[in-house]
């Protein structure tokens, strides 16, 4: 793209405008997303088509793939309201950033637990947050590389940031896939489908039965053993489709990654802004909900232009208590297992 | 998704609603994509991020790519308003579509002309036009699979459809790089360059540098060998830059998706909104422009909801119009040597 | 805007395009406002704003009125992606429209009780509405008039369409003054806090506070008494505020116009987006929620392209169960004394 | 809407949520409208429409009617993905604003020109822009209040901003009435027909005819004499149409409000963005298009976050150039009555 520069004649545009202020520097709505992958792509995609970023900056390390996802994505700029697309490998590019979305990680194979990545990707995020920090000390990190708990933790320990500025994507998406298939056996939107996800995004996730509703009236009250074993028939198997839903589509296509995205650009949009919605994300919880462990994981939390305002005292039943405290250890037994 | 169909304690539905009417067929905006493959996917998501469709069906061949697809976009529909989306082999899931949107066939190879492709891509549209045509009689056809112009002709043969029914994306993407380009020179948004591409989408395609301008001023009227080998240094480049640009972003990555996925979804929108927009797409255009070839080749076109509504009679130069009639000749020769 | 109409050179359109298709007639999303006053100018802006039709057109007895504001709109259509805006006296106009909106009626003074205006409105609906139904028979009705729910009532007798094609704004504004204090008292937004208003719009109108929640916890759950007189201070107040606020803006600036507009325009988008999103609005509801009476009146519905697709069957307390039959009873009392 | 403040149980709230961080009270994108009659009223529900601010301030002197158009939007917040909405006459709580919109002053009266309306507003701006400056001194200035090029030039005088920073409205309505109207003849969108009318807002404008093209095509193209008297029938009308376009508003229905609120969000929605796009807006030109006099008035500009980025070098035939001058003679003339 810029392959030009230095042989063009710029006296057209000399001739063409009067300049009246410097060239501004301004970056009002600057997004960075680390990691051009299928994920990265996905995320990149999903902010640019809702139309809130005004910079865009894709880092990788591998040049032509960057490069060519740069280039197409500003071949499309006619249709996408004049966004700034840049980036490359230098981290300075990023400098300013609102927000600095993390996707750059091993990819979970078939099969593989969400668990057994983490080492690798530690070793790639102590290259990717200091540099991150260093050019956005104010920026809020959005994590979304798997195991996203165990890495929002990392990311959280490696940018020195206070904790509501470390933000893992967490159970968002889990609990979109729990609303739609809801949804899609009441024949209504998920939008009209409240329900929520908490604890570990995947395995070990908690689904919250008890306060699952449609305009006011809960599921439970229709029948108290829903999604339970021996509860009304097929609803206790929608938690395990919701767990299973990542791994059938990484199956079936190798990869997930629109979901992802647009969970990301809904995470992204409530805090640039400022919008004060309730959203389940992973952050640092010890304290919360019964938590004892230093861990990272999914709770409903207040997001607005500061990160995580608040979290949600949540009212756990006795089994949503103890199957999040034992997704708490579970991360945390891994955690302790990390070399930094 | 539909896999506990049938294993489902219904009732809980049946509780919780009182039906007040039968469930409603109606498709108010159906969008159909053939091919899910890099293009066929990014159309997908840029039209439903742009929150223009109700319904969108996803054709295929290859069952687990398409499964996966469908799957991760239904896991995404809490942030997509409730889009009804489903697909598979059989098209009578596509009836009564508004718009079929045609991305199926060969990729472009690296170096590969895009005529080079026609012959094998005729046979796979052959199995494809007639069906979507059988269950959408009505519908407007989007041909997106290269070589553009001359499938936007094989399809329309194929589809039996009145002309302005049946559009290639043609060089709406090309002229969105001119903009971009130029717009990048100038420091403003593409939106604010006004620029046409017009003939064949690719290697022949004509480049309108005397109607290039912004906010009413022509580029030509600072400099009249604006975009020439004589003219000022850089310009002349541009168009071969245009040309280039997909070339270069599949050697870079591949295959080129982004971008074109967005310049359909903007033709997409033209026509569902019924905006009277004009847009540089392909359609049968024998008879206008100084071409008597039985050819379908990109001229600037009013889209609305019946198609295209007209088409616009540029004022080419001599140098112009000789380009475009080559372009059409070219285009026509492959045509002839067709095997239907 | 027609004015010049007849005296005027098309043969430059003629010169400039070449027409391939008649003139489409195809109105794919036309909507129709019946009333210019604040409300019906507020629903247009707002349905206007958020792109979701393609034509407009705008019904009143005041001609110059009508005049000004189809002008003024029209002379922003730059800015409004192309939609068509046309309106007058003459129904005919408004035919085939996808949704119909009355607004049309006295306007409530300061003080007046909903249930005042009502005879005066019927007269006026007796000319309003065969009309629409005339030009429109497939439409779906929205009526905004007060006292809406027996407005809504009328419309429907007056139709003779199906219930489920004739819906009242309702308490869809009810629920969002509630959930927009509520939210300001936890300082999150309105969209993260469920709760619900059904029964009459206005005075009687039934707050559901059991079911009030935040992602999936109930106020409840932290006081039982919360909305009641005796439970924690403030929030007994709420639903007097909600009952209130349109009395209060009323006597402050002279009429509602802007929430009520944009409640309406989300009721639009349900519909026409054939979204299935559940929304407290007013319909045909005899035989739901222990009703035995021939009213109107507001309870969740689930919103698709056919209008009320179904009823949620809510779980209502004893007191609210009450409150509601209180309400049902008021409105049919007035109905029963209704000259037709 | 603070009326029960002090009197409420806060524990629920604190009982609900564990707070994460201090309550924000970052602004990203914060409005302030001056003005809330009709046309600040309208610029006010487009902006909120498109969903660009994160915080809308009003500001006015007449509490009441403030307070019920505060009320009335709050009402709606949440349908307006939860806006920060508030006012008053302290400007204190405007600081920061991101842009200040002057909308305040006596209204035009049937018949009068925008010129006799200088003085009364000179006086108004007196109370405003200095409050504004104080309060957020880095803010872009937009002013709409009439007539508007000397408006603009006194808020500039009186801001001591620099000259980039304080905008008006300026012909951006003349250019979008005037596209629209010869859309209307072509049957396109006006979004496909570029047309710039430049210099005073009103009475004097100058539409640049031999500009005005559609897809790179200009009209004089088809005709040199379009737009002149001894043109194409009609043609010659259409200039004097949008000059009287507001004169005509006003007659109908007493004041003119979507379009110029329209026009004005449009403008924002340039600088929140960052979108360099060009649109004819009022600045300070002394030194511009042979204007050698102290006066605002518009032309092209590139619009960007530091507000006008740069002025479009207009290519201007001899009478348009002669009407530009007068245009701003008139002005100036004005301007040396005033009594500061």
């Amino acid at each position: 793209m810029g392959d030009l520069n230095g042989e063009f004649d710029d006296s057209i545009r000399e001739r063409l405008f009067c300049q009246v202020c410097t060239d501004d520097v301004k970056k009002p709505c600057k997004i960075t997303v680390v990691g051009a992958g299928m994920v990265g792509m996905a995320c990149s995609i999903s902010i640019l088509l809702k139309g809130i970023a005004t910079d865009m900056i894709l880092m990788d390390v591998i040049d032509d793939k960057l490069k060519g996802e740069l280039l197409d994505l500003n071949h499309g700029k006619l249709f996408l309201s004049n966004v700034h697309i840049d980036g490359g490998r230098d981290y300075s590019k990023t400098a300013d950033s609102k927000i600095v979305i993390v996707t750059a990680g091993a990819r979970q194979e078939v099969g593989e637990s969400r668990l057994s990545l983490v080492q690798r990707n530690v070793n790639i995020f102590k290259h990717i947050i200091p540099q991150v920090a260093k050019y956005s000390p104010d920026t809020i990190l959005i994590v979304v590389s798997n195991p996203v708990d165990l890495m929002t933790y990392v990311a959280w320990k490696l940018s020195g940031f206070p904790r509501h500025r470390v933000i893992g994507s967490g159970t968002n998406l889990d609990s979109a896939r729990f609303r739609h298939i809801i949804a899609d056996r009441l024949a209504v939107s998920p939008a009209s489908v409240h329900g929520w996800i908490v604890g570990e995004h995947g395995d070990s996730s908690v689904p919250l039965w008890s306060g699952v509703s449609v305009s006011g009236r809960t599921l439970a009250s229709l029948d108290p053993k829903i999604g339970k074993n021996d509860g009304p028939k097929g609803w206790d198997k929608i938690h395990s489709q919701v767990v299973q839903g990542a791994y059938e589509v990484i199956k079936l296509k190798g990869y997930t990654n629109w979901a992802i995205g647009l969970s990301c650009a809904e995470i992204v949009e409530s805090i640039l802004k400022n919008k004060h919605r309730v959203q389940p994300v992973s952050c640092f919880v010890k304290g919360q909900a019964g938590i004892e462990k230093d861990v990272c994981l999914s709770l409903p939390c207040v997001l607005n232009a500061s990160g995580v305002g608040s979290i949600v005292q949540v009212d756990l039943k006795e089994d949503e208590l103890e199957a999040l405290k034992k997704s708490a250890a579970l991360i945390n037994e891994v955690q302790e297992g990390l070399k930094w």
